[in-house]
C-alpha cells in the first residue's frame, strides 16, 4: 500500500475566473469575473487569447487578495498548448519564480496541490496557481480547426474557454477567513484501460478517478458519505457515469453527492456540447467561480475535488498508443466548520 | 526582494542514465549506463524510444538504490514532446503516483527542485525524478524531420538523446553516503530578452540564467568562488560565453568555475554539433552519469546546476513571439564533506 497522502494546512486565499462566450452563456454564468463576448481577449491568435485569459486570471487573483506581485513566491501553471505556451506567455510579465506543469485537464488539482504542499512546508509563503485551455486553440490542436465544421461524436466533450487562478497561502494565521482550506491532496497513478478515441476522453480517465478515489478512501478510512460534494474534473456525462458505475462494483455509492464541472459548466440539452466541458480551463473556473464560493460561505462544508487528466498526444493517438488518464485530489474544508471549531476551542 | 530561496535537505540516492549512439560517442561515453547504437531502443517510433529511455532509466536508477517501485511515492517527470508524452507513456507502467511537468529543457532542476521540496517536508519518503529527450522526435517536433537534411546554423544546438532517473530521500538517516545532497534550491523567473532564432537557444536563455544566478548569489551572500563549479544546462559555446559576458558586467568572475553540460557532452570540433548539446535529457545525462559520482567521490564539493529552458513552441515563433528562458537552481554538495564534518561534530 502506497497512499501517498499530502497532508496538507493550506488556505485558498482567493480565485479569479476567465471564461469565453459559450461558457458565459452557461448555468454558471453570473459566477465568473471576466468574459470575452469573441474568445479573443483582444488578441490576434488564439493562442494569445488563451495567455492573456491566464494573465487576466493571475492579475485578478492577486488584486481579490490584496496580493502584490512582488509578495508572490512561486507561480505553479499549466495548460494544454504543445510546450505549454499559454503559460509561458501569459505569466511572463510578472516576476514570479515559474514553474511549468503539464498534467492535461488535471494540471488544475496538480497545480493546487504543489502549491499548497509549497505553503504546508513553509518554502514560500504566497504561491500562485494559474491554469487556462481554450476552445479553439485546442481543437485545432487536437482534433480539427473549426473552421473545418467536423462533426462530433456523441461521446465528445466541447474544451472550454477558461482560465483560473488562485492564491495560496499557509492555513494558519489569517484574520479574513481563506474561501477554503486545503487539508489533503494525493497525486494520482497513471493508467491506460486501452481507449484509443480521442473523442472519448470520459472513458480514459474514469478509471485513473476511481483508483484516486479507492486510494484516498482506504488512506483516510472514509466514505462518501462524509463529505458533501465528490467533484471530478471533466468526466461530462457519460465519464462521470462510467466512473459511478465502476465505482459501486467496489461498494462505494458516488450517486448521492456526485458532481463533474464538465456537466456543470454547461447546460445538457440546450448548449450542443455532447458530452459537457473539458480542458484544464474547466475544472479551474467551476472550482475558482462556483465551488469555492459555496465552501467560503459554508453551503458546502467539506468536499473532494479530483481534476482529470488524458496524458496523450494527436501524435501519441495516430501512432496507435492508446489514451492514459490521470487523476490528483484535494480535499476543501469550509472556514465555516473549522474556524468555529478553533474559536470554540479558545 | 523575494529570493524564492528554498533550505532543502535532500539526498540523491541514486543515478541512471541512458543515451543514443551520438551521445555514446562523446567524451563522456564511459560515464553512461546504458547507450543504443540506433537511438531506436527496439521501439518502432523515435517518440516511442524515447518513452522506453525514461522506463529504463527509472527502472535502473531504483535497482542502483536498491528501491522497489512500491518504495517510491511519487514521479516527478517530463520531457520536450507535445503533452510530454515520452514521461507518460514512459513510466505508464509503474504504479507510482504521476505529477507531470513542463520546463522545457529546465526540466531536470526543476523535477530534482520539486523532488528534494517534497522530500524535505516530509510528504513522500523517497521520489524519482525522470527526464528526457531524443534527437530526431525533437528535430521532426521543433524544426525539420532529419530525413530533410535541413543544415543547422552556426548557433545550432544538438538536442541529446538522452534520460536521466534519480531516486531523491531525506538528506538524514543513511547508512550509506547518497551521491550527493540537495542543500538548497530556487525556481527561476521567466525573462523574454527577445531573441525569436530558435537556432539561438543559448542567447535566449542565458539572461534567465544570470537572473537566477545573481538572485542566488544575492540570497545566500555567496560568489562564484564559493563552488567548486556553476554548470548550466545547455547553453552551449555560444549561450555559455553570453552569460559569462552578461555576468561579468555584474561583477561577477564565473569563468575559473564555469562549465555547461550542452559542452560537456560532445567534443566541440569534430561531432558537428556546432553548438554543442541541448534538451531536457542533455542536463540530466551529464548531472547523472558524470557530475554526480564526482560529487560522491569528493573530487567535486560543492556546486552549483542550474538546467536552462527555452519556453517556446514550434507555433509560437511562428506567431511572431520571441523565446522565453528559465533556468532553476539546485546547490549539490558531496557527501564526503557533509558526513565528515557531521561525524566530527558527533
Amino acid at each position: 500500500m502506497k497512499p501517498s497522502l499530502f497532508k496538507l494546512n493550506a488556505a485558498i486565499l482567493s480565485a479569479a475566473t476567465v471564461v469565453g462566450e459559450k461558457e458565459h452563456e452557461g448555468p454558471l454564468s453570473a459566477h465568473f469575473d471576466f468574459f470575452n463576448n469573441n474568445d479573443r481577449f483582444g488578441q490576434k491568435t488564439w493562442e494569445a487569447a488563451e495567455s492573456e485569459m491566464q494573465r487576466m486570471a493571475l492579475s485578478a487573483a492577486m488584486s481579490k487578495a490584496s496580493v502584490s506581485p512582488e509578495e508572490v513566491e512561486l507561480l505553479l501553471a499549466g495548460d494544454l498548448l504543445n510546450q505549454c505556451v499559454g503559460s509561458a506567455y501569459g505569466l511572463l510579465s510578472y516576476d514570479i519564480p515559474y514553474l511549468g506543469l503539464y498534467g492535461a485537464c488535471s494540471t488544475c488539482a496538480e497545480s493546487l496541490l504543489l502549491a499548497s504542499s509549497m505553503v504546508t512546508a513553509g518554502f514560500v509563503r504566497l504561491a500562485a496557481a494559474v491554469t487556462s485551455s481554450h476552445n479553439a486553440a485546442a481543437e485545432r490542436q487536437f482534433r480539427f480547426p473549426i473552421e473545418y465544421g467536423g462533426q462530433r461524436p456523441p461521446t465528445g466533450q466541447w474544451t472550454v474557454t477558461g482560465a483560473g487562478g488562485f492564491i495560496v497561502a499557509h492555513g494558519e494565521g489569517h484574520a479574513k477567513p481563506p474561501l477554503a482550506y486545503v487539508t489533503a491532496g494525493m497525486p494520482g497513478i497513471v493508467l491506460d484501460p486501452g481507449i484509443n478515441d480521442a473523442n472519448h476522453m470520459g472513458a480514459a480517465m474514469a478509471p485513473a478517478a476511481m483508483s484516486t478515489l479507492l486510494r484516498y478512501f482506504a488512506a483516510t478510512d472514509t466514505t462518501p458519505k462524509d463529505y458533501d460534494l465528490i467533484v471530478t474534473g471533466d468526466l461530462g456525462w457519460e465519464g462521470g457515469d462510467i466512473l459511478c458505475d465502476l465505482i459501486s462494483a467496489e461498494g462505494y455509492d458516488l450517486s448521492p453527492n456526485y458532481q463533474d464541472c464538465g456537466r456543470m459548466i454547461f447546460t445538457k440539452n440546450t448548449q450542443d456540447t455532447h458530452c459537457g466541458g473539458s480542458g484544464c480551463g474547466c475544472s479551474a473556473v467551476v472550482l475558482g467561480g462556483y465551488l469555492l464560493p459555496r465552501l467560503a460561505d459554508g453551503s458546502i462544508k467539506k468536499m473532494l475535488f479530483m481534476a482529470t487528466g488524458a496524458l496523450m498526444s494527436p501524435d501519441s493517438i495516430k501512432q496507435g498508443n492508446a489514451i492514459p488518464g490521470v487523476a490528483h485530489l484535494l480535499c476543501l474544508e469550509s472556514p465555516t466548520v473549522r474556524d468555529t471549531a478553533t474559536s470554540k476551542k479558545e
